[in-house]
């Protein structure tokens, strides 16, 4: 038994709760898989590293409209692959040193359990070590979820666990899933060569997005890959060069390799929470206050265990507030979850904050809204941008922006400078107004869009 | 003789002076050019136009990196060209039209001078046309500068008004001048395929940014261009092949064409000023204060004619102003300069806003800066960048930010966060951590570059 002042489970961003506070603290780092968690091994970073590249092989493929008549001679995929490997995983390996040999961290390399309150089993090669701590964070993050008609049909299939370490292209990859890994994959393997076939349940893609942005992403989806709405998938089997997905009332859909990306599940369920107490949602989600503290005195969690959004800048968030409060219990800072953006890289690009229009709506806004094409503005002419989008919503009467949606390149930064509006509260006339806009930078979408909007007088 | 109630010169920002409060008002507006100005005809818009190729044809030319192998089979600048043209020709015919045949307003297509405080004449196809008004605007723009010892050599040459619409790429292009649009030409060409070699009689390129970005950049030309740095030009001669720009003190340098970028001048020496009394700062632009006005009761000046600013968006600005002004005399509005950004769209692409590092030292500030390299975040990772840097600007004691410069990718859209910050007075620490920044987008670059700073605690 060794008793700590902090013990941490999980190594994404709870590995960042070591700050300066603990210099002169002992604290048990926990760790069952690969140091640095799901975002930058399986996660944000690598995938984004594949969308650069594929997001590259796009814009040669596009060139000729532009007057440049280009190729692409051929992807290697070895060499993307283990040039994003061999930059991740020292990283990884690094961090795990790191704790490893810290100065005042002790790192157990394995599954921990609660056994009481402030008490945990963790195995390590074969052997239970018995670890106790004043305060133990949750940091376990999360994994995919298999369907029961995919995991129980015995074909192979990879999750965003393992497909980007594959050896070799296919031919052909069928992506059942809807949301934002399966159109991220969907846009990395298609760009890269591979006939991409998407197998959804739902009516369109994207379907936490805005209704008409998920409705513009899903035909644009339809006309790069062969998209299947609607399907419900019964089942899979083994083919001669591959797997076939079986479909209720629709013929099956074969690829040579299946990705499954159906949405991940916090990683809560063999954690022994009920031995100490800790409350879970009918999710599976750890129960957490504003502050991060669970039913459980002492026990805290953040990141995908307990948070509303599966999102590496929120867990940073939280972790940085659990942080501050595990050293400061008369002084806890709270989650800020007001405004959280979120990207899919994919193509095109997609990023939203705030609220939806329908969201608006249902919250009792009296709504205005402007969608304004990046066509219209002259950047979106050099581009030759012809289906490009920025959505803003806001109140008519209090002319405060409410969220924007966007699709098209750039996505991800265009919509900065409304998460800063949203965040520090400006209207939207003021943010059009109060602030030059690069003439012609493609941020003018952003000031047009909000000119658009139509306000009571 | 015909009496107006308004009279404008100048179709760029000044066309969109003729705003709903004039509806029921005689309004004259007079052009001399093509309609539509600078930014439309000859300058930002149909630039960017451009450089997008030419970004499109740099990005497929380094592919590989990305284990993309692709390559450029060639470049139809006919069609580019015609494209570009194609969009905006029709845009400045349209304008004019709109003009010529409008409900309440008369064109004199022709040039205008004073000859009293509120009387013009216009020079129309062989006639002259006598203008009066009650209130005048002087909305004429900026012209090229050409060197005399250029001018005088007698050798053919283009400048931006010009090159744009050459029928066929040079093999060779000189560019004499070293600011931002000498920097958007060679890059443009450059990548299209034309070697460029650039003369300037400066020790580094882009000299008005930040010394630091400078100085980068001047690094980074002289790799991808043949760059001659204090080159002090003499003379011009033709050779048989095209130009030869003789330097003091060294070999001369020879291209097929000659461009000449050294820098506009407004358009205010053949207006008559005189007559009507209105004052110039001794580099030609019109007097004006914060309203717009001109030493001359009811003659205003805006834009290129008359700012410290030879920017679109800063111009747009000056008319949105002067068009209130002009409806309200006794609600006047003043100009906003306060925080002008401007981005140089070359290779990379810079842009700016604010207080450079040594501006702010010579106002005095305790100065804290951070230079946040590209290549030090997720997304500089996904895009292998190596050089792209962005610094940031405070003062120490206050925590305001001051200013930012930034070269690399999308800096253009990466400015803007700081512009709105700037403009609405928040501190450097509530920018970084007041709201979200999207993991692993770029935008974290100026997260990181804000949390860089240091502060007096």
């Amino acid at each position: 038994m060794t008793h700590f002042d902090l013990a941490i489970i999980g190594t994404g961003s709870g590995n960042s709760l070591v700050t300066p506070d603990f210099d002169d603290k002992r604290v048990a780092v926990i760790e069952e898989g690969i140091f640095g968690g799901t975002c930058l091994n399986v996660g944000c970073i690598p995938t984004k590293m594949f969308v650069y590249a594929a997001d590259v092989a796009d814009q040669v493929r596009g060139a000729e409209r532009y007057g440049v008549d280009a190729h692409v001679d051929g992807v290697r995929w070895r060499d993307i692959r283990d040039r994003v490997f061999g930059r991740i995983d020292p990283i990884a390996a690094g961090g795990k040193d790191y704790r490893v040999n810290g100065p005042n961290t002790t790192a157990y390399l394995g599954h921990a359990r609660f056994v009481g309150p402030k008490a945990l089993e963790v195995d390590v090669d074969g052997r239970t070590e018995h670890v106790t701590a004043d305060q133990i964070v949750i940091a376990t993050g999360a994994h995919p979820v298999i369907p029961d008609v995919i995991a129980e049909s015995g074909v192979a299939f990879h999750t965003s666990d393992t497909i980007m370490r594959i050896d070799e292209l296919p031919a052909s990859m069928v992506i059942v899933g809807g949301g934002f890994i399966a159109a991220e994959f969907a846009h990395v393997f298609s760009a890269l060569g591979v006939k991409v076939k998407i197998v959804t349940r739902g009516p369109g893609l994207l379907r936490a997005e805005d209704d008409e942005i998920s409705a513009a992403f899903t035909q644009i989806a339809a006309q790069q890959w062969e998209v299947h709405l609607d399907a419900v998938v019964t089942g899979a089997e083994a083919t001669g060069s591959g797997v076939a997905v079986q479909l209720h009332g629709a013929d099956p859909v074969e690829g040579e390799l299946l990705l499954v990306a159906t949405g991940r599940q916090p990683n809560t369920a063999r954690l022994g929470l009920e031995s100490a107490g800790v409350e879970r949602h009918s999710d599976g989600r750890v129960q957490v206050d504003a502050h991060g503290r669970t039913s459980v005195d002492g026990v805290w969690s953040l990141g995908d265990a307990s948070s509303d959004y599966q999102l590496k800048h929120v867990a940073n968030h939280e972790a940085r507030v659990v942080a501050h409060n595990l050293a400061h219990p008369d002084d806890l800072h709270s989650f800020d979850h007001r405004f959280v953006p979120a990207a899919v890289f994919t193509h095109p690009q997609i990023a939203s904050v705030g609220l939806t229009e329908k969201q608006a709506r249902a919250a009792g806004h009296d709504v205005t809204v402007k969608v304004q094409k990046f066509g219209d503005t002259a950047y979106g002419w050099a581009m030759e941008d012809t289906t490009s989008i920025f959505k803003v919503v806001a109140d008519r009467r209090s002319r405060q922006l409410l969220g924007a949606s966007v699709m098209g390149p750039e996505a991800s930064m265009l919509i900065q400078p409304v998460v800063q509006a949203l965040s520090f509260g400006l209207s939207a006339p003021e943010m059009a107004r109060g602030q030059y806009w690069i003439h012609p930078a493609l941020t003018e979408v952003i000031e047009n869009a909000l000119l658009g909007l139509d306000f009571e007088d």
